[in-house]
């Protein structure tokens, strides 16, 4: 396909070698690790490897990993799961958070949970003010994500840890976007749960992790077969678990250049951003260098995605993983973003193969379109 | 590999023409199918045209799929799905449940249901007199398999749908074994929800469906982005369910043939087993024709599946999915086998690619053990 494709944060193409690492789980062999023959031992021992591969990435051992079938479900695990094993007290979730932390949490006000949230400032930065004063009322669970799958911008965990920690509240981290864009270190967060996903960082669709401090106490959501130790029935998805493992490894391989380079190219398209007058969400705070989210004024940003596609270049308007809908993006209000500045919101999120001649090009066909949609706003008027 | 796998209800390998369908998506595209642009859309197309082929297996349409990643977590969706949207009354499951049915039946005990089991006679095929007797209680929700995973016996499900329509309940069942290795139309069977799943058919590990009729109401088990109508979030696992569609397909081809082929060899299989004066469970009940689980009096099942792991041949003791741990089966226990009989089970269950030559060479292999075992323990002795 020609259409450059700018909307890393909402999937990544699966890496030809993760794709060769996952090959031979693809083929000849079949096995269901929780068996005792040769083709059992085989499939039980590439997922502990993997297991192994993905704790030292995020620096915890091999036990602490469990492996989900991805985000989601890590994430509904984590907030559901601890809660369920604690008596009903106050949740707290940040007001910028993925729906599939947002939307669990909010289940739990069935379960008697008190559900609420953290603002962000206009840099979509958390409100530790906010949080250290929430946090004076009992406090069982508090999950805010590391980094901000729209405007990019990483949030102080470390520091909330501490501030949870004193008041004996256990604390999550959605870190899908963060992980493989960012040096991620369970243990330097002082988090008690952590989720990453495989297909943000180059490997397979259908996993990913929930990272646990082995003094959470977890009640399952998928019951079954036992397997995960009991925490997460079902058949193991080994190729899978395979490729994430090996796309793990490659990310933290290259996170250094990468970043660099995409920092580098960011720079540019914003550069010539401003010079269309657009306004960039978050551009004060520390952001993961790939993203960039930004509006141009009386522009929606549905139509200028429509139209970007058909000009080639695939971005995303909003959440990418939300974008059926066409309400303004709730990360952008709780920065207090006027509505109809972020209904223009437009995302774009690289990954380590666009290029320099891809920004350029872009901002071309984005200042033909903006002409274009003008004058045709003009018309209309 | 040269050992014989002769544990296709485990899991089974996937097919080289459904690798061959899911390789477009493990290779250059990316693409989520909730995004605007070109890739998304290509995404999207290929769930929908998944989505009704799979349908149109089991005589539905497109919409009463919903795509999850795997038999447990379908299972664990209908259980706890359905119950959430109904006044806690009884649930019945039948006492061959797999563990990803029953242990979410036993969790909401905690939310106010009574958890009740309906028994098996001691062909391993449920009581529908006792299913009649219990349903005279109020019951929101029944759930029993179409096709027991350990000696394959078929369960009257029609007629058991009959007796829950009339009493106002509503019918879930676990068709994972039955489904490619049986026809199963969702209509005919008179169910309100059905689960199956991939990796059981030649398709990849990580997906599976759960067919639901349009008028019962779930409640979702993993909230988000709102993917699958609401249903399941997530982002979709395109290649998977590609695969999946594909693998379905090609089942339900192959169905007529494979399953004569496979009755006729299980027919030697079981000849051979009963000259070496094997118990046979289920025998006499309509089973899956791949299917023959069987104990040789006083060896243990564990033992015998070890030992027949070094002499070439891939067979599971008990249920595969729980095969660590060391009780006797609860689906023969439910049959009313004696515990030490329970504990020599082994299974066998046949792949479309065993031989004749396959069997005779495992029926001598086994006399071998045998012998080999009896004479150790007669040592011992
Ligand atoms: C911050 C964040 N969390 C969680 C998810 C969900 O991850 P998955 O697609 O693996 O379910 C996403 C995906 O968009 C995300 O951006
Ligand atoms: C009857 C039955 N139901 C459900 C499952 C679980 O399916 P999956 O492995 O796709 O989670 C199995 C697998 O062993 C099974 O035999």
């Amino acid at each position: 396909m020609n259409t450059v494709y700018f909307d890393h944060n909402s999937t990544t193409a699966l890496k030809p070698q993760v794709l060769q690492a996952m090959l031979p789980w693809l083929s000849q062999t079949a096995g269901n690790a929780t068996s005792r023959h040769v083709y059992g031992r085989n499939v039980r021992d590439a997922v502990e490897t993997a297991r192994k591969q993905i704790a030292e990435c995020v620096g915890v051992q091999a036990s602490q990993v469990v492996f989900t079938s991805g985000g989601t479900e890590a994430n509904n695990f984590a907030i559901k799961g601890i809660a369920a094993n604690l008596a009903p007290t106050q949740l707290l979730v940040s007001a910028i958070e993925h729906p599939c932390v947002s939307r669990p949490a909010q289940s739990l006000a069935w379960h008697g949970w008190k559900v609420q949230s953290i603002g962000v400032d206009d840099q979509c930065v958390l409100d530790l003010a906010d949080a250290a004063q929430k946090l004076s009322t009992r406090t069982g669970l508090v999950s805010v994500m590391l980094a901000n799958n729209e405007t990019g911008a990483i949030q102080p965990i470390a520091e909330l840890a501490k501030l949870a920690k004193a008041q004996d509240a256990l604390l999550h981290t959605d870190a899908v976007q963060a992980f493989g864009k960012l040096p991620v270190d369970f243990g330097a967060l002082g988090v008690n749960a952590m989720t990453v996903s495989s297909h943000k960082i180059g490997g397979p669709v259908g996993v990913g992790a929930l990272i646990l401090d082995k003094r959470v106490d977890i009640a399952p959501l998928l019951h079954g077969g036992g397997q995960e130790r009991g925490l997460r029935s079902g058949t193991e998805n080994v190729a899978a678990i395979v490729g994430f493992a090996n796309a793990c490894e490659l990310a933290a391989a290259s996170l250094k250049t990468r970043s660099e380079t995409q920092a580098k190219l960011r720079e540019q398209l914003e550069t010539g951003l401003q010079r269309l007058n657009a306004v960039i969400f978050g551009q004060q705070a520390q952001r993961l260098p790939n993203t960039s989210f930004f509006a141009i004024p009386n522009i929606e940003g549905e139509t200028l995605v429509t139209a970007l596609d058909k000009a080639g270049y695939a971005v995303a308007s909003g959440s990418a993983c939300s974008s059926d809908s066409t309400e303004p993006s709730h990360v952008l209000l709780a920065m207090g973003v006027d509505a109809d500045v972020a209904r223009g919101a437009v995302r774009v999120s690289l990954g380590e193969h666009n290029t320099e001649a891809e920004i350029q090009g872009f901002l071309q066909a984005l200042q033909q379109e903006v002409k274009r949609l003008k004058g045709l706003s003009a018309v209309a008027a």
